[in-house]
């Protein structure tokens, strides 16, 4: 294929860090990939793996007349981390993030970005519950969503990031920032929260119950600890970050199990019954969306 | 392998009735297979699936001369099958059910049970988000827990019965009605309950958000529509029956669940990513425990 940036700045080699590069070397889409990230444990790893033709532990130095600058760190790090580099950047550079909540990410970043800069952020539905930088496949973005909020930016360059984004494999879409959070409130981040949750009851059971539900754990439980595995500070911070809608989604969903947890209390089976038929409607939209 | 019961008698052909029936018949453990279904349409996929060697609609005419008799029905129904049938079995011949509740089972069907019938109680921990006679496939209980309840059964025929388990497959292993209703209720009932409630709190969403929460589904939302699929009449049963081991477990998820929810309000940063770490811990250990 051909070259779409010559230079590429990774900041943050964890799972989506490393994907990026991986995916982006193997599609040919890029020049030389700069590798950065403030561990300075990773560096061998990044070697040993091939993610980068070179690496470094300075943010500043790693953005130097890359054409991309993909920030893939936690989104309570993003804002500071932009702060610090965009001083750094190639004028007409294209600055993207890969982070799950993005009305945080366009709050933190944005103040810091001059005219001479293009600021898209965007975030890949991509991830597995493993992290750090030998998580990281080029198959990671394989048909799945890269969600691009393209702001201001002249289409021509929004245009050729799509066209990045493509060339490692994702379905290019462009959403705004309200309703993205409002979106990946609920078909993200309050799973996570919920599968933190049940697991978080299981650990605090007393120890034999806790052992026999890690051995019976297939029957459902298993599926929530997946989910609760994921990276502790990436999670953390979205939670922080997209607060608002969580936290909005998370009321609804409390009325909900409150309704549900009356109706096995008062022994309404034919209200449960029914709900049940609906929500395995749900899953058939989604098996008929190739979703599944 | 040699012939564990020479006559089986499935009555309910859903996914784990099919299954038990192609399972046994592979395994070469049981001579005829009777198979049953109150439901006369099921005749005929029973035919073309190859899945007994004979049927019947009437669970009386079933059981006669049946060594081994498998209620596959959903729990809110076995008590007035066993009921019916009981009187028409064998003297000497193994009922067992394959419900997720047990009290409430052995509550409902041991009043019934006279001193020549061998009443084993048991949970196979296997199943798939399909139902129906076509869902069946003879691997299901590969390496999966078989709960058996032997109660006050002579130890030959809880022994025979656990070798007929473990010839198609799965791993037996014994447990008392309350403890197996408790760990249940975290390990399959409570998943299945949020799973649920989750997704319908997505399918009371304004039509275009729950568009888009069907088609960006893939980031965890996606885990959930799959336990949310299952079969309406028989997890309705498994909440009414397990009633109060569900309401115990809901109480302290919610619990759990409000303490987040201030976490996230309050922006405790320290106490999410902690509690994240802890749940992870837990992954591990079903990895460990070989169960992923």
């Amino acid at each position: 294929m051909t070259e779409i940036y010559s230079r590429v700045a990774v900041i943050g080699i964890g799972l989506i860090g490393s994907s990026v590069a991986l995916a982006a070397r193997r599609a040919g889409v890029v020049g030389h990939i700069v590798g950065c990230d403030s561990d300075a444990d990773v560096a061998p790893e990044v070697k040993r793996l091939g993610l980068a033709d070179s690496f470094t532990t300075d943010a500043v130095a790693a953005v130097a007349d890359a054409d991309l600058v993909v920030m893939s760190v936690p989104v309570g790090a993003i804002g500071a981390l932009a702060e610090r580099i965009i001083p750094a950047m190639k004028p007409g550079a294209v600055l993207t993030d890969t982070g799950s909540t993005k009305r945080s990410v366009i709050r933190d970043v944005t103040p810091h970005v001059g005219d001479d800069i293009h600021w898209i952020p965007s975030h890949p539905l991509a991830g597995t519950e493993h992290s750090g930088p030998a998580a990281g496949f080029p198959d990671l973005f394989n048909g799945r969503y890269w969600l691009i909020l393209p702001g201001g930016v002249p289409e021509a360059e929004v245009a050729r990031f799509e066209s990045f984004v493509t060339a490692i494999g994702a379905v290019a879409e462009r959403m705004d920032a309200d309703y993205h959070d409002k979106v990946l409130a609920l078909t993200s981040h309050l799973p996570h929260l919920i599968a933190y949750t049940i697991v978080s009851t299981a650990v605090n059971l007393e120890s034999q119950l806790k052992n026999d539900v890690i051995r019976f754990s297939a029957s459902g439980f298993r599926d929530f600890t997946r989910l609760a595995a994921s990276d502790p500070v990436m999670w953390r911070d979205v939670f922080i970050n997209n607060d608002e809608a969580v936290l909005e989604m998370l009321q609804r969903f409390s009325e909900d199990l409150s309704d549900l947890q009356r109706a096995i209390r008062w022994g309404e089976t034919d209200k449960l019954e029914s709900l049940f038929h609906r929500t395995r409607e749900i899953r058939r939209s989604i098996i008929d969306a190739g979703q599944s």
